[in-house]
């Protein structure tokens, strides 16, 4: 197992995790100036931030400083009511996916999406298998246009809590059930984004990450679960302040090979985006060290 | 399947579900009566309740109205720091089956605790195989007890954001891999309460419950998820509110052969407490017949 404590060269920045400083939006190429002062070598951006911030710039801040992209967040939400939605929705994964390839991002991240409509509150039905099918059928037809450019795709299974508006895929053994479907040669195309949020709890963790193996293990993303937990989106935890055993995870990530980055991810209302970046970029940093 | 739309003769009262009226306190006492005034011929009490009233009431009250207990609430609790909290729990939990058999239930469910010390906000440590271990060898010995006093225990499994501070049993098959190892024979002295909101984004759920089959069936409980929650503990929904398409997964549960009372347990602090529980009771029954 690498030994973290000595520096931070593989820590990467989910950049939603600075995405407000005391309460404002920091725009993305203020996020990555940050960074980089920090050493910081790699981030994983998000799409609305990028698009926010312009493609074209932020690809040539990322080149000029050298950044990586441990991942690109996101694609997904495959389940839709109609054909028209859809298409709508495949014509705008790949967007994603050539956006991901204009930054050299390791993988396209796959938020895969619930009940259609469930994230404004008014799910359209109650049939996530139909949902779960949609996904299926989704994740084929992008993966053929994601080979063709060479982007590995990250299934993201996301907490059970987010089973109705977010992602029907909520286990790392339900991800890789679809990874064994639409790529039974183990390509390296398609894989799994292991966030330990989502999969602390799984008693089948470590038997689905021995599973998974190096060539299904595409990204890494930490953060801690608090107790209590007060809101079911924007809660998360910096490493250590909650109750996940991060570096066991990582061992067992690490045992299959994986040596890609630590990605920091947390959303949090009420604590972290309220605090200056400056200081939540050096806490990530410690933590990184000594938590993860 | 059953025909729930004809009457409520399979439904039964989960008394947290009315344990507010306009926001205030509502005795158990005053629940059983307007249960049954109701016809509603199944109640599932919480032992907080049963001591406020004093349990030889609440028997008195249970016997001469011909109630039946779908369940009792509840058990559990078992990952401890120390042996002196592991003798603690052992005691109560004896205690619980007492209750449960003056009281006459069908199970006692069992909650079996996470993290200790999570609840409070103070997880005493992060090894969330250390209390499943615990959780395993509590069961095994209030199983010899329980099965001596004739009263089955339903291990429930809960929602997996209640891993660190509620229970570290999280899906149905993880449930019936205690049960399988404790009850090899299937005798019926130890069994699974499926809470539809706690399994219902399961993926494997369908599978499990087949294999659970109608020895480990013990108990099923029904509410909704809505979308948004807003609260992780105490905002469930009332049957047909929110995403949950119940009677699937009742009609999975009765496949098996599974013919005991459907139980209402909602936690409902905004919504649901603050209703007169005439209200309340009117509204399971309507729902019962109609999203059950």
């Amino acid at each position: 197992m690498r030994d973290f404590s000595l520096n931070h060269e593989c820590l990467s920045i989910n950049t939603a995790t600075v995405r407000k400083s005391n309460g404002m939006d920091l725009p993305l190429p203020k996020i990555i100036e940050a960074c980089v002062e920090r050493g910081i070598g790699a981030i994983s951006p998000w799409r609305d931030q990028v698009t926010a911030a312009g493609l074209s710039v932020v690809s040539k801040l990322v080149k000029s400083h050298g950044l990586k992209l441990s991942g690109y967040c996101r694609g997904g939400m495959f389940p839709a009511v109609d054909s028209q939605a859809t298409q709508a929705a495949e014509l705008d994964n790949r967007m994603a996916v050539d956006e991901a390839c204009e930054l050299n991002a390791q993988c396209l991240v796959l938020v895969v999406g619930g009940l259609p409509g469930a994230l404004d509150g008014k799910a359209a039905h109650k049939d996530i298998a139909r949902s779960r099918h949609q996904v299926h059928d989704g994740i084929a037809q992008l993966l053929s246009y994601a080979k063709s450019c060479h982007m590995p795709l990250a299934i993201e299974p996301l907490h059970p809590m987010y089973a109705a508006d977010r992602a029907c895929i909520n286990t790392l053994e339900q991800a890789l059930d679809v990874c064994d479907a639409l790529d039974p040669d183990q390509s390296g195309a398609l894989g799994v984004a292991v966030d330990v949020y989502h999969v602390w709890w799984d008693p089948k963790l470590q038997q689905q990450i021995e599973r998974a193996g190096k060539s299904r293990l595409l990204a890494f993303h930490v953060c801690d679960w608090l107790t209590p937990t007060t809101d079911m989106l924007n809660d998360r935890g910096m490493m250590g302040d909650g109750v996940i055993d991060i570096p066991k995870i990582r061992g067992w990530v690490e045992a299959q090979g994986f040596s890609g980055f630590s990605e920091v991810e947390i959303f949090s209302t009420g604590n972290w985006w309220q605090r200056d970046h400056s200081h939540v970029l050096d806490t990530c940093i410690a933590r990184h060290k000594s938590f993860v």
